[in-house]
């Protein structure tokens, strides 16, 4: 019997890398705007051809194909070429939040261990800059300090050293991104990302919101955030527009909106406030025409500055649920519109089942950890071979988030197996805040919990016991967590206690926390992913 | 400096094949109408079972991973079900052309060695099964005589008599589905189609159809092509209905499209021409409403019937060029409508180029072949490694068709590299029908064009020098043909002469045949692919 796998199938001819993309869109879009970055308006081809420079330079300057290639600057076009650079040599590009700590940054430099750091003069970076300069460090810093070659920066002479770079090397299957997730432990994780499994996500969200080449979509978060890169990267592969703005500003982001055309946003209520505001005028006018932009619906002002869509398609089914390991978005609420379920149905690239703890699946209706299989699901933490082991055991995904399957088939998000603080968007482990505080010598014991805020959805609270005799203040307990880690993770209010803090298990007893000191307010709580 | 390949991946968590998204569809999708086939009406989770129990009985019955699993048939809900069960077992189904001769068949047979047929009594199988029966043949024949359990026919009893399957052995890699396409050589080839370049075609297919759960469609041709298969496949993913006809008849299809509110059919000119007909009363109006349908623009009354969509997401955008070896479409004309080219742009699954003769890219303008990569791509054919190493040369797959970029990055599909003729959308290569046409011992030379027919587009003549002294007669050639290949491939028209057959290189100058026999109309002459 002969035997049935074909014995010469070379490899590259399932193929499809980010720089592949890149170059099809060259052949297929010769006159598409591909970026617009204040001054800068680059077509598929010049893109192309500046990324090919850069890919040569990095590839000189060593940056050999798996070598980690970190950013660590603001939403542009920078980040762009330096991801597609890395992807046509086979690096991993790396967008770090550069808001955190001199500290945070350093534990990220130390963690990745990357070839090359591209990153913009904000303090932390810079006093990290300056310390592996003197420690002769082997990595090498390209300082960005804008976005237009006529900056002249030292980004733009190493981009204009390359030479052309060869053709791409490896598969598919190799990781291209990498993004820090989940303090897990108190230490955050780099979420490696294929161009196969980013391939697979965006075409799944190039249905589920209807992108084509004619779309458009304004960069106004944080490119190291999933909900801003998913939909860059629809964008991207779409053959569509991708437009940066460097830091959120509601007045600039109406004028771009119009000026561009935006169809799509990244945006959440505080933002979409801000940009009604900055965008009607005296007489209750807009200023700039916002119609292009398909977006949710949110406030009546809102909603008459916009379009908001009609089908699930368009804007009134954005939703579901989401991780960073799964690429972006797992469910999509519009594939189960008016169903049982908050998070509706799963994208049409993965598999969804509920769990019990011994990975069992759980009956409809049952309470379990979400747990998922596909092609757009990450290749694992760099580095992290025990935790991977844990998180993909089964040779499924666990998400560590509570989920349940209703009647329909439609599911239902609950919230993180792991406690987790949401505010602004942003999500803040306890774990992490409790050990910058308890490292301060003064504190002897210390919990966090989110309590509800009508703005930010939830706040800081920091329940701390002192060591005896010490006479720390609120004020320097949340310098202290300031200054060693994210400003936006600092208490907002901080409780000082005599008693022993209540435990449950190896931890702290949150439930009784929440009750005593008035936390709620939790992701998942109100039922939405 | 750490290893960048993350070291406890299981290879699991990627995993999506048709079998798993069965199941999937078992847990979200609940309710929903998967298959309608006569008196059959089965819900996903009614699927997921028969195919469990096929599953558990194809490999209690010797069918391992791998095994080859031929269904010589009609357009049928089990067919779906037979290749389901293949998927959950990791096996390959082969719906073969059941209208082909004995002796293709027995090719066919002989060429895949499966380990299991099933068949419907037409003549042909029929004789290749009392043959095969008689010579005590390794293979293990079920007969399907109907689609309807109540029928308690040969393949009904064997799937009760399975017990439910493991779990899906093998990954997204293995081949599934194989295909029997281009007679290269005079000989037919098996196209082997994984379920990751399967779900990576329908996740293109969806975007470009605006397929999602609520997409009903019509199989009205048959699944042993990519044309119909590939719909019935998106709407399998989508988690959508498939409606089956047997044979294609214009009444009934007209009544399901009513009955079943069907939103896609696989249909051609002829056959939407006998809809309306069938489908118009004596007073001109329709006696089924078949605006669920969402189709191409055709004639007056066939618009007038159904809905023809307005975006190109919808029906106007149809088309595009394609083969089986790219699981379907490699370019949608939805990607460029408008544009200078016929063939629009590439699907977001795959990279295009135009090469010459030495595989170097060509400029803008110049035509050339088509080359390809994507993950939508084949895994090469089935036992012809000499074959998938030219195909796949420099890791592109070599469509064999001629094509070429124009200034706005459209594709124009200029026509296969070697001759096809296009009869009633089945392609019939020359090289066969000549090669049929030498084996009788009266025929001293013959080559095959295509002349233009105004209702199948093309049709065969055979020009045809005698053995000196044979008395060999027109009806005798087509009787010849008719018992060695499919009958649509034999030649209406045959020429005899009496001198040598002009020829060009290794073969005939069809040029010099087509100017003196009128032959013309081969596809891609229109610019249409």
């Amino acid at each position: 019997m002969p035997d049935p796998a074909p014995t010469t199938q070379p490899a590259g001819v399932h193929r499809l890398t980010l720089a592949d993309i890149l170059r099809e869109h060259r052949r297929s879009r010769p006159q598409t705007t591909a970026a617009v970055d204040g001054r800068v308006r680059l077509t598929y081809p010049e893109l192309d051809d500046r990324v090919d420079r850069l890919a040569g330079a990095l590839r000189s300057a060593g940056a050999a194909p798996g070598a980690r290639v970190l950013y660590i600057g603001r939403t542009s076009v920078r980040f762009q070429e330096i991801l597609l650079a890395s992807a046509r040599i086979g690096a991993i590009a790396v967008p770090a939040n550069w808001r955190q700590s001199t500290d945070e940054l350093a534990f990220v430099l130390h963690d990745l261990a990357p070839a090359m750091v591209f990153w913009q003069p904000e303090p932390a970076a810079r006093e990290l800059a300056a310390a592996r300069a003197a420690a002769d460090a082997p990595e090498r810093w390209i300082r960005c300090d804008g976005t237009d070659d006529a900056d002249a920066d030292a980004y733009t002479a190493f981009l204009r050293s390359g030479d052309a770079a060869p053709e791409t090397p490896g598969t598919g299957a190799d990781p291209v991104i990498g993004l820090y997730t989940a303090a897990f432990d108190g230490r955050p994780n780099c979420a490696l990302l294929s161009h196969d499994a980013l391939v697979a996500h965006t075409a799944a969200l190039l249905r589920m919101r209807a992108v084509g080449a004619e779309f458009t979509f304004l960069n106004s978060g944080p490119l190291f955030h999933v909900g801003t890169l998913m939909f860059h990267l629809a964008a991207f592969h779409a053959g569509g527009t991708n437009v940066y703005m460097h830091d959120f500003d509601p007045a600039e982001a109406a004028r771009l909106i119009e000026a561009e055309r935006v169809d799509h946003m990244f945006g959440f209520g505080p933002m979409l406030d801000a940009i009604v505001a900055a965008n009607t005028d005296g007489h209750g006018r807009p200023r700039h025409d916002l119609s292009s932009l398909r977006f949710m619906r949110h406030s009546p002002a809102w909603d008459a500055q916009i379009t908001v869509g009609t089908d699930p398609w368009n804007a009134s089914g954005m939703g579901g649920y989401g991780q960073t390991e799964a690429g972006g978005m797992l469910t999509y609420l519009a594939l189960g519109m008016g169903g049982a379920g908050s998070a509706g149905r799963p994208s049409p690239m993965a598999q969804v089942r509920v769990v019990g703890p011994g990975g069992a699946e759980l009956p409809v209706g049952e309470t379990g950890e979400i747990v998922a299989r596909g092609p757009s699901l990450f290749s694992g933490y760099f580095n992290r071979p025990a935790l991977n082991a844990r998180k993909m055991a089964d040779g499924w995904y666990h998400t560590g988030d509570l989920g349940r399957r209703e009647d329909d088939g439609t599911i239902t998000f609950i919230g993180p197996c792991a406690r987790m603080i949401k505010s602004g968007n942003e999500n803040i482990y306890p774990a992490e805040v409790e050990r910058a505080l308890t490292s301060h010598p003064d504190v002897a014991e210390a919990a966090v919990i989110g309590v509800p805020d009508p703005v930010w959805g939830q706040s800081v609270t920091a329940v701390v016991r002192r060591t005896p005799g010490a006479a720390l203040t609120a004020d320097q307990v949340v310098e202290h967590v300031r200054a060693a880690i994210a400003s936006y993770k600092k208490p907002r209010r901080v409780v000082f206690v005599d008693e022993e803090l209540p435990t449950a298990g190896r931890g702290p007893d949150y439930a009784a926390l929440d009750a005593a000191y008035g936390g709620g307010g939790y992701p998942g709580e109100a039922g939405t992913g």
